[in-house]
């Protein structure tokens, strides 16, 4: 059975999560999701994610949100996301982290992994390596899954080419996130992975990786501190879809999407 | 009058080199480049650029060679380069570094400017603001051209927007190089400014960046120093073109290029 | 005139305020001190600076307050700061940053002149280059003074050096700051410069840089975010204590101090 | 029974061996130490160590030689370093790294353990984690150990203050190095740990942490790559001594050295 799997990079506050809304609703008018799959690590206003949104994501048939750097941002989420095993934390955070980073979904005859891995080089000294975590999860919690699809939440395309080759045939999908810019490089890897080293955010281009232009330029210039907020205006759901074979496990086909929708 | 200008990006070896020259032969044959500039500092076997293969790129009819991290890699460079200004490093290097970061090119009619900027965020903390440094070039070396390129050699994507917004309006064309992978953001700004975050590399892509995707990826895993040779096979050119008024050095359409040719 | 300038180290919240004061009273009851500076950027509970504490500092005869990467910690700093001579935050900031990094003092029949510098290893690649700030400094704002104090706050020790050897024959007395931890090569320079690499903290030692050593070692282990509060106990007074001649501005005796202070 | 162990700090190129055999020579004319062992990642002309010169360390009575980030600076390292149980690299380098990172000595009567951890902060974001490894390391290898040192590889003093304090009551000594600078800050942990965050260099202190200060100081401000020799001159021995009651494992005393020897 060919099963449709779509990932949406970063999700950028407001804006976002309405591009993500309605692009999602668009899609499924023209062909059916079997899965979906977002990162969530910017949907409130720009800084972590809330129960509030969380809810509103599994409300429209979201089966999994994975985060990255900006997971502990708002305070809430460390307490609900040790009952809550739909939001994924890096796999590789440290031992005694809350929360989970894989996640076992009983499809409808067919068993979906996801796993959320963080990169280090210029993201965090402190978590665990990456590759020596993914092949834990593999082997352990993501055991017998027919589809696996992986967030691979990291800044570096070097890191992200190098987890790639590592995953290459033993999952189904992976997807980078956390710059912001979807890349031009999707494809299915020899070993049947559908891959794009980034999805690129939901929310609006019309700025600096999501927030107020001048004022993150600013910032760049100035070095001085200042909190740039989300801007709102036209704003894209962006992601990966890609078509897997659950016998095999393998894309057979992967499409890169992007949907702008104006603002309200 | 309106003028096609082609970018091409980090070019990676041997792969990228003959990757390039076929690409550009065969744009060539499809329509007309007014100015070709491409980011060699990868060109020699992965590590700098040397007078040889510099003298290839312009019997190519190449206009221009910028730089970035790479630049000192072949230690002939820093002899070559104080007279040649066809190669570009970085402007914003602090004072005293050999060579020149801005040209001006004379073509039939109107004025080319090149200008090569390198980022600061997880690239090189020593390094001038490249913003200051832009507004410096663009009132002096630049002054007067009436189209403008800029190689935004940069990891960040949050230093490489800000950029962009800073120079929309200014120049006619700002693309990233560095990370040496395609990105789908290309678009024309407001004000006429050509953009793409990333061009891509002119290279192999059935590896890491360019490079033994075994050996990049044992060096992530283990932390052990090892020297990761560039692969051949299946390359690509991947760059920007844009076509620019000459009148009013905005862009009037883009179009992100991605050529793939087989090993010889 | 042999004049004896006392330099402090990164004041870390209300008992380093509390063992520099102490430690001030009784160094003041054994010898001269002819000037004082010492660095603020953690004297407000570990974090930037108030006007308040500020006027403490200059109610206990304190000359000049110099500052580091903590100095916009505090909200309220931007708007005094403009008005209040007396408080410098680095001066190799960018342009347009609020605020002064040099200082001139006239003393009783001499000029002090104190210069805050600011490393970019490690700390902040967006600062202008502290060697060439130093020149312009030493040769318009401080031109002139009898008597340079420079704070070389900076993590790496190659910086420091560095800067020291640039600085060596043209100041009386550089001192780093930042790593809160005095080093043991406090030194005369070959050029008569009284060097130190840092003065260390005035603050509770039984922590980890003045702060909770539960909470600031759990942060290196699971990597989570958390705050680590200012602890108490017994303080120390750290600096470097040196004796300089007005008439050649070299320094004739240099002394590491550290004075312990109980809880109250 | 007490015992005297002294631990010098990274001993940088042919300067800093001179200093190394000579101050040892002269605190062994002094008193007895015990054991002995150095930080040897920038003997070999300040880029690693070499069999030869490990040899000779041996020879002067050194019982155990450290490393840290140069360790693999020598390519003849990776070899001799499997069967050398005396030279150990830091113990949380991933696991498949060549060599250990702990070692027992059977002494007269008592055993020692050494102990090598790198930090990650500013250093190698790749290693994995040194308080978790640490545990490993005292309930594996260092188990049943009479006196335990440690050599904290680590730039940050933050990181350095966390590893003492995660350390203390459970080894007799932890002494910092990399800095190539001397900290003011030994002294006996309340658990009876002898402590110092940076032993300093045994070398040349007239120069940038062991180097030619004209081209390392340069390299600072031009940002060129460029090679910067080992200088001789006036070298130093720098350590910490400390002596240790092998019936509890605490020590008793710590003092920190510093002896200068003319250049030949
Ligand atoms: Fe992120
Ligand atoms: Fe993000
Ligand atoms: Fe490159
Ligand atoms: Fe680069
Ligand atoms: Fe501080
Ligand atoms: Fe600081
Ligand atoms: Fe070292
Ligand atoms: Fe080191």
């Amino acid at each position: 059975m060919n099963v449709r799997i779509f990932f949406a990079g970063d999700v950028m506050g407001a804006p976002g999560r309405r591009a993500l809304q309605r692009g999602l609703a668009d899609l499924r008018a023209e062909r059916v999701l079997d899965a979906v799959v977002v990162n969530g690590e910017n949907a409130a206003g720009g800084a972590g994610i809330t129960r509030k949104i969380l809810d509103e994501f599994f409300a429209c048939g979201i089966d999994a949100v994975t985060a990255g750097n900006h997971v502990w941002d708002q305070k809430e989420t460390i307490s609900f996301i040790v009952e809550e095993a739909r939001l994924l934390r890096p796999y590789n955070a440290p031992p005694g982290t809350p929360g989970r980073g894989a996640l076992r979904i009983e499809k409808n005859g067919w068993r979906l992994g996801v796993l959320n891995l963080m990169g280090r080089l210029f993201m965090h000294p402190l978590y665990d390596c990456p590759f020596r975590a993914a092949d834990v999860a593999l082997g352990d919690e993501l055991a017998g899954c027919d589809v696996i699809l992986v967030d691979l939440h990291a800044e570096a395309t070097s890191e992200k080419y190098a987890l790639a080759w590592h995953l290459d045939g033993r999952v189904s999908m992976a997807v980078g996130s956390h710059t912001h810019v979807p890349t031009a490089d999707e494809r299915v890897f020899p070993g049947g992975m559908a891959y794009q080293s980034d999805a690129g955010m939901c929310g609006c281009y019309d700025s600096i990786i999501g927030v107020d232009r001048e004022i993150a330029k600013r910032r760049f210039i100035d070095a001085m501190p200042a909190r740039a907020p989300v801007v709102d205006g036209v704003a894209s759901l962006c992601g990966l879809l890609a078509e897997i074979d659950t016998e095999t496990g393998k894309a057979v086909q992967v499409e890169r999407i992007r949907r702008d929708y104006p603002a309200d």
